[in-house]
């Protein structure tokens, strides 16, 4: 299967993969829908009535049209796996190599395809809710060998259900977005008392996220046989961490402040449908887990993963972490079942995180905490430069994408620069 | 100040009041925003024009009115102060005894005055984010006394920084919805595995929340000294909790399912300029708090808050808390000002709860958690009915208002009753 636009075997954005994003450019600067094709994005509000010609399309109003009007995906997300489909493959024929109706019609063709190089890409979804789970066995391992040396190496609960945590929605950007330093109380020293200041122990966590298409209502739980319908797809997500006002607030209700600084993701939402090549076995769950989370279908996915740091002082990024999203323990399905067994709501565009992704090796941790064991084992970003924690200046970079010998499907990037602290008092 | 309209000295709803709402009416299901006044609701949408003629209102085009055909408060409450100053003196004014505009306009009169036995109240704002605080001392140490009863009265960050907690958005609801039972995973008996199945300790939290007004930009703090600006008024709240889903799923990462089963609040928001005149002494605090977290001007409010308990054996409801919004130890400006503070943006309609209100005597505690001791000393609701948890079928409503010995000012009420929990696989 190949396009009539010539589309780089490296390229993370194949024909099989069309991930949907949101866009403007200089010269109109009207949010819409796109699908990037190779170095271009497909404009959908410029071919959407001569592309989208199928049922569950073609019957909606000019008003409903979730490709037309819309400045978020999620009026197209809350349609449901039909029309997903129906899209796709209307998408894949339009720009595939034998169908004339974009390929022949140049002037068309100038409207609707604009390179990549021009857009600037907005978030790309309207998030009403963010959770984030904690779903990498060695990423709770590790916090745990850390800071809990002497205690089991998992928590009584967390082989029993997904542990996750309601994240804060309005402070979700789309890659590229600088983010500050915080502002923080610590306490460094118990014995003496804490302190208010710049954090000094920032850190990023490589994550990725699913994002809900229909919603359910509140006090109607979604079984696991159904979590699939409910998956519209998935982006890159790096959730900003300071290490040091997380440690002084988290008990006894969980991260606040440490997590609200801002959360990246990437721009382009990867649908399931492109990644279902790429299933994979399920991680092996013993104990057995309890039978509303249990499901036999494979819903794992091989997602090669990467991590660049980039600091002002470095003449180019350096990769610290290679990992992969099949490292979860939990699957995104068992997440979804579990968050709305006890008949909380999930609405269209809802952004629920995997927590940071760590592997079992050295170089596959998810974050600075992990492969710098906080702080005591300096990780080795090449000429000389070394890193415990984020300097001001540091650009992360996050990456991922599938392959099977035959295609890529990517995600693109997920990145952004560390900016210096306020300084609060001054303001 | 006395309105044309006869407001009993008992209600809620006075001339001082004037709280905003959404409604609908069975003969026009639109929905709109109202004032309350004594047993009616002003439409606002039907007086607008005529009232609001001051020079922050008359300015707005239709579309952007906040009043003409908006469904929540949001819009007006992002327009600040001035506005909202505004709109009160107009509508005080307009309702005031001597003021004839609608007094002696009968056709108007019967159009824009509907009773509030004929209004259905809908939820009155949109809510980007929910946070929980976790602000009241005589609670946060009744915890600590029957969880952790050999550790100091208080964590050690207690006195330090007003605690909270992102909290779930989509699952707030307003007064009047009734609220399932949750099924989930508890392990009641350490040496056995965790169940899946209906929660046995339903609690419910007596809470008043606030909400925001104009929001900030992600990075940039609002100042201790700007806070009041961005508050626009209050509601009361009940946290619905699964106490004993919260036990077990709560490490490390703070409460989640316990948590997302329902949030009501009461859809009277009453403005923060009506609830001037009750402003009381700040708490005391000690240790002196960080400086980012000072101010010496009164924001604690003397606000009288009831519980009452109705079983569906009981023939009348009892009264099981007796509480003061006073009895809080970090106010609402300190909330706000570290919540900020890290940079983390707010948004307009974003609803802050105070977490569970307990005064320092027994009969002020203010969940069933702590009226019973965690369940050792079954609470009293009259005619032989005892209560440790809540029952299937359980009315929980809460009430409050202020009366400085000249007039009162009410939030009405925030009812909800629990419902069996479904069987979560005959679905």
């Amino acid at each position: 299967m190949e396009s009539f636009i010539s589309v780089d075997r490296q390229s993370d954005f194949s024909l099989q993969n069309l991930p949907y994003g949101v866009f403007s450019t200089a010269s109109n600067k009207r949010k819409r829908i796109g699908v990037a094709i190779g170095n271009f994005v497909l404009d959908l509000s410029a071919v959407s009535d001569v592309i989208f010609t199928g049922p569950e399309l073609s019957k909606l109003n000019e008003q409903d049209h979730p490709f037309k009007n819309q400045e978020t995906l999620n009026a197209f997300m809350k349609l449901g796996r039909p029309t997903w489909t129906e899209a796709r493959g209307a998408l894949q024929k339009a720009l595939s190599a034998n169908e004339p109706i974009l390929r022949d019609n140049q002037e068309l063709r100038d409207r609707a395809l604009v390179k990549q190089s021009e857009v600037i890409m907005h978030i790309p979804v309207a998030i009403g809710d963010y959770t984030d789970f904690y779903s990498s066995r060695n990423h709770a391992e590790n916090v745990r060998k850390m800071f809990q040396p002497n205690e089991s190496p998992l928590g009584p609960n967390w082989l029993h259900l997904p542990i996750g945590y309601h994240g804060r929605a309005s402070s979700v950007v789309v890659s590229g977005t600088d983010i500050h330093r915080p502002n923080g109380q610590t306490r460094s020293d118990e014995t003496k008392p804490p302190v208010f200041g710049p954090c000094k122990l920032m850190d990023f966590e490589l994550e990725m996220a699913f994002l809900i298409g229909p919603g359910n209502e509140l006090g109607s739980p979604i079984p696991i046989a159904d979590a699939e319908n409910h998956i519209f797809g998935m982006v890159l997500m790096n959730d900003w961490s300071a290490r040091d006002i997380q440690k002084w607030e988290i008990q006894p209700l969980g991260p606040f402040l440490s997590k609200s600084i801002g959360t990246s993701i990437s721009p382009w939402i990867v649908t399931m449908d492109a990644l279902a090549p790429f299933v994979t076995a399920n991680p092996v769950q013993f104990p057995e887990v309890a039978q509303y989370l249990r499901h036999t279908d494979r819903f794992n996915f091989d997602i090669k993963l990467q991590v660049e740091l980039h600091g002002e002082e470095m003449r180019e990024p350096h990769v610290i972490s290679n990992s992969n999203f099949k490292h979860m323990y939990w699957t995104m399905k068992q997440q979804l079942t579990h968050h709305t067994s006890n008949g909380c709501n999930l609405r269209p565009g809802d952004l629920l995180g995997s927590g940071t992704i760590s592997g079992p090796t050295k170089d596959s941790r998810g974050c600075m905490m992990e492969l710098s064991w906080k702080g005591t084992d300096p990780i080795d970003c090449g000429n000389g430069v070394k890193r415990t924690f984020l300097r001001d200046g540091d650009r992360v970079t996050l990456k991922g994408h599938c392959d099977n010998g035959e295609f890529r499907v990517g995600f693109g990037e997920c990145t952004g620069k560390l900016l210096p602290a306020i300084d609060y008092f001054s303001k």
